[in-house]
């Protein structure tokens, strides 16, 4: 608690099946622990990641709500109740940090309007794990989500992104649906220029952690990443 | 160690005087902990940092190396000669995530080149925990690092900033140095439109962490917050 409302604490969840000591603060832990009530975007993930973590209440006792598709204020509000009651509300996402690449923002927006305290905890963000260890710029940099579907129009906008990266030294980010990295990487590779510099992250902060960052030419005479189905990001910055 | 070659660890530090348990997995500290050899781009801050996260070598027998500000490839390459010989090498920033608004990016992108495992942990990142609790949109995000500290010219960029923001739904991420804070904060309240949304976090993951996300009309209606002199990012998301 934080004053006369609870706090809306937002908490970041395990980006693979990892143990929480690897992902997450102590102190994160414990405040965690220390929550009944929750507004997640997955009841079955929450409730996997409520059980990682040790949380001492048993699942039925633990109120687990699920964020609406489509949020309106009542609804919110409803969520906020409890905060507004005292007690603190967590906040968490499939995977990683909540309201960053993932729903939630429309929430926490509510709680700043209701005067109700927001605390992030620290954990694990695969874009900014992937941002630290790709070597390039971090001084500026966009996540732009995904890119479009249909091949031309994912041509057009690589192109654009790789323009703007050129012109502003800007790392541009992006994922994709796991069972299409494949075909976004093979894009890449066939649109960007030579001299771009490519960064994969895959399976962050998991056992399977691996990380490249070569120029598109150097890709091009590698053998292709196994990528299939497994979470990636990518990153590039133009020469 | 990974493999022939030790690895390059990214190593985050505190955002402020905390205890590590507050922003450090347990996993994290202890790979630090296992670790002799440091890149650093404060040798006096990363000293604090290996008292605060209780490594148990004594400092002399830790070998410190400061990051030069030209880093040509062969000075890289001495860098990181002892992860070639077998041994793991910590990069360490000020503050927060190496690489990320602070220098480590090219010692990084050498390693990389040298065939050197990079691996990044998880720890404070002010300018995601800022973009976590600001409630703008997380699916589309820009860190744009400092504006321009003459005035005219200043505005003139937070003009832009706006109007991408709003072509693009984008939130726009910048920061100051903390002295000059409260005149960032007076220029945004008088140049952006007042349907703007404007976070400011300041002092994230201290006992005086304060974060609020508001409108420009309604911060216009405000107190001013006190900024001067401490830590703080800022973000906003036009209407």
């Amino acid at each position: 608690m934080s004053g006369p409302h609870g706090a809306l604490v937002l908490l970041p969840v395990a980006l693979g099946d990892t143990s929480w000591q690897r992902f997450l603060p102590g102190e994160a832990q414990q405040r965690a622990c220390a929550i009944a009530h929750f507004v997640v975007e997955n009841a079955k993930t929450a409730r996997a990641e409520l059980k990682r973590i040790g949380h001492p209440l048993p699942l039925r006792e633990m109120d687990i709500q699920v964020l609406p598709e489509r949020d309106d204020a009542a609804s919110l509000d409803a969520l906020l109740a409890p905060a507004r009651a005292g007690h603190d509300v967590g906040l968490m996402s499939e995977a990683g940090c909540p309201a960053v690449a993932d729903p939630g923002a429309r929430l926490v927006a509510r709680a700043h309007a209701l005067g109700i305290p927001v605390r992030p905890l620290v954990g694990p963000s695969s874009i900014l794990l992937a941002l630290m260890a790709s070597g390039l710029n971090g001084q500026s940099f966009a996540f732009n989500g995904y890119l479009p579907v249909p091949d031309a129009e994912r041509t057009t906008r690589i192109r654009q992104l790789e323009d703007e990266s050129r012109r502003l030294a800007r790392t541009q980010i992006f994922i994709e649906t796991p069972y299409r990295n494949e075909r976004l990487f093979d894009a890449l590779l066939a649109t960007c220029r030579p001299d771009t510099r490519l960064c994969v992250a895959r399976d962050l902060t998991t056992d399977e952690e691996w990380i490249a960052s070569r120029t598109v030419r150097a890709w091009r005479g590698e053998p292709k990443p196994e990528l299939a189905r497994r979470p990636a990001l990518f990153l590039i910055l133009a020469g």
